[in-house]
């Protein structure tokens, strides 16, 4: 009868925590904290207002960020190392953590990273999460296709830094700067009037290259887009038809079928 | 036999009232009105026509605004003030009620939205009110995504303020500007050439925030336009699915089981 | 047995015309002499070419021209006016009727429209007429979304010429101009650099009437774009799917069904 | 019992060298060439590093192309000429064998080619293989719209050039020129601020010839990308729905069959 040697009572504490952070009042809780969060690093950005309140608003965002760490603490505390098992609860630590990271000297802009801390919104709402959680599910069958792309951007970056580095050196001067450069034409932006047009100018064959390389990158890019967003809605999609009640010819074969059951369950009674 | 004690006399002419205003001649003749006010505000664009005609145009344009406050006063009598339990009817009290707003002195600039009046063509015509309809009837699925996209909107805009703030402020100088500046990046203007190279050539390694910036929130608009587009389609074809005959397998089945029944019918009759 | 009253001989050399104009021969013949026109039409771009073969050049192209007319002339002769109820064939008249107006004068730039005749291909080509047939059908069942469009233009640009017009002549100076600029803002192109941030410059809050603008306006046209080419291809699937075989699981419903048919009617035999 | 005269002793080695070809063993070599091969190539766009080491990596790359003849003159004497059957070895021998066109005076712009040596991992690495194919297999149903599209570009290429070459050489002066500006006008960058409103400053009435285009083109390019994009799509899916399970109405029809089967069955043994 004593059926819970494995329940010690260390460990009933601990199921009871983990509990209540998952309950409805702290995840409210710490909603509402990361929309004031939110709020505050958005006042920071405009100097008047800093001069004024900096100091409340810096204590503000350090007690914020003290109840983040001790909330992702309670909850190690519940969960054990485990928790990191789970990708969203590292995505936490990650976001809440780059605050603790001395950000004085060369890593000044790591400060610019503490406003990351507000993504722990995704994190919290499970509506959003399961829109991030549906995109991210669909990518894996898109290895093919961006590896596809990377391919085509990587072979096409060293042949341009080939042919027109040394003419360009600004936009195809090294392979980083094709890399980029090439980003930009496969958006279109300021493609022809910007860079081709001027290319074209000591390389009248130029289009040749750029042509080709426009027509399949951005074909690419739109296949890769769409296939990714019919799979997340695909996904979305099949758990609903399984709910799916039967169409109106299904539903008349159904009817159909159950009468000649009737039927023929009186044949046999008939004898 | 008494039974219409819930229709006193005053109420019958209220009844009559709007059945009268939604009778397809009132609606041909508030369309028409509607057609020709927009005519008379496209005319009052043209500067000569106005020094000209101006008077006359003016005054016809009161007189047509008459007539709608005259048309809403009189739905609101036969309906009652449940009508704005309408959206179209609020929609129509808004467009309308634009022009008793004075428009002298600092509301100038209220006089533009009088155009807004042409706008009334959408709820009285049936087929652009269910296009509107449908697009709408699909936004409160998409409200996750496009919460997705606010958020990922403000924590880019609070980074590139601390980020590119100081030395770009009339693009990145304040919340507001960087908003702005990073909803032209997602459109791809200028991105590169107007904006990003110029970034760069201070902070080498802008790429490092602005490419996945673009990444991702062309792909989140992409993603939530197609949703919206493609909801509001499966809403119109469902109901006709619903409407379908059945296939010519799904029809081979229904023949093949109505034939079994006759048979089964037969062999009942033969005893 | 006198059945052939309706058909005098008149008529029977009219019905073998008809015959003969639409045969393959013909057809084949003038697919050939318009992708020749189009060569010619071609070449006589190069003004080298044209001081050198230009008289040539001019004569085949009056040649191929009168095969053309005259080549409708049969078929009008064949058929009689009732050939105008093919909008093929009024199509076919325009684009070869374009070259008997005279060109001199105020109507020079209509020289450059006889190469318009080319498109002729499209007539001819089964293929190519099934795909624009397909796209121009599904129009009609978009005509509230387009006529949506044209409102949102019409009462956009009516309000950013009040708005805009004295201070930016050339972009908002006239009704025209307003549309103009308005659709170069709905394509995305220099919509911020060019326009919108040049016009924020006197008027800050000009971004809340182009912002909206730019997501009503893109997304009504990516939406009638998508529901075009989505009913295009409907309209082509649906045709394939009343030839489709049945699915694995309706086969073995039919295998089943049938194979209970068998053993009703042996039943009915043991009798 | 004598069963191989058709594989006489020189086949049978042949055969076994096709088999090693195809191993895993080779192929992952194969393809650890390649990426080998790339990062060599990325590398020598770096003047400062090919100073360096220059004479190493050329001659590295020397050595992998020498394997990558070696392994192709392998695979030609294991299949024979018949290997040019398959597509995909068309496709290595053309990347190979660019390297080996003397790249010395006028074509010096070969040596660039030779990264497309690279492309090899497509043809090497299955799933990407079967993204390209299912990619290429959807092109033959899109000929109509490709040709209605190059139909469309050629028409108004030379309409461009009669109309507005004389003016505006460099946009418009030749077909070629006309062609690709139209090609920049229909991707949109640049169509109204860098090219249609200077040239409405000459021809006032130009938008009515580019409007239309950019409508149609851009259109036309939209449905040929989706109709290739769906298309792949759906080939991919028509060969998993082929394994689809019974939907739960259709599963509930067959449970119904069967035990009427049952029932039939019953009623015969009843005798």
């Amino acid at each position: 009868m004593n059926e819970t040697p494995m329940n010690p009572p260390t460990t009933h504490w601990r199921l009871r925590l983990g509990a209540l952070m998952e309950s409805t009042a702290i995840t409210r809780l710490v909603t509402a904290l990361i929309i004031l969060n939110a709020a505050i690093l958005g006042i920071q950005t405009y100097p008047d207002l800093m001069t004024e309140w900096g100091e409340l608003l810096l204590t503000l965002d350090q007690l914020i960020l003290a109840v983040f760490i001790l909330e992702l603490a309670l909850r190690f505390v519940a969960r054990g190392l485990g928790l990191l098992r789970d990708p969203w609860a590292v995505f936490d630590c990650l976001v809440v953590g780059v605050a603790l990271v001395p950000s004085s000297g060369p890593f000044a802009v790591l400060r610019a990273l503490r406003v990351l801390r507000v993504l722990r919104l995704i994190s919290i709402n499970p509506n959003m999460r399961r829109v991030v959680e549906a995109l991210l599910s669909s990518l894996p069958g898109m290895s093919s296709i961006a590896m596809l792309l990377g391919l085509i951007f990587y072979v096409a970056a060293v042949m341009a830094t080939q042919l027109f580095g040394a003419a360009f050196p600004e936009w195809f001067g090294s392979l980083g700067a094709s890399l980029y450069t090439l980003f930009q034409v496969m958006t279109l932006e300021s493609w022809s009037m910007g860079i081709v047009r001027p290319v074209m100018e000591q390389f009248p064959l130029a289009w040749m290259y750029f042509l080709p390389f426009i027509l399949i990158a951005t074909f690419m890019m739109l296949n890769l887009f769409i296939a990714v967003v019919v799979n997340a809605m695909q996904t979305t999609h099949e758990q609903e038809a399984k709910l799916a009640p039967p169409s109106p010819t299904e539903q008349l074969l159904l009817d159909e079928l159950r009468a000649l059951r009737t039927e023929v369950a009186e044949l046999r009674q008939q004898r």
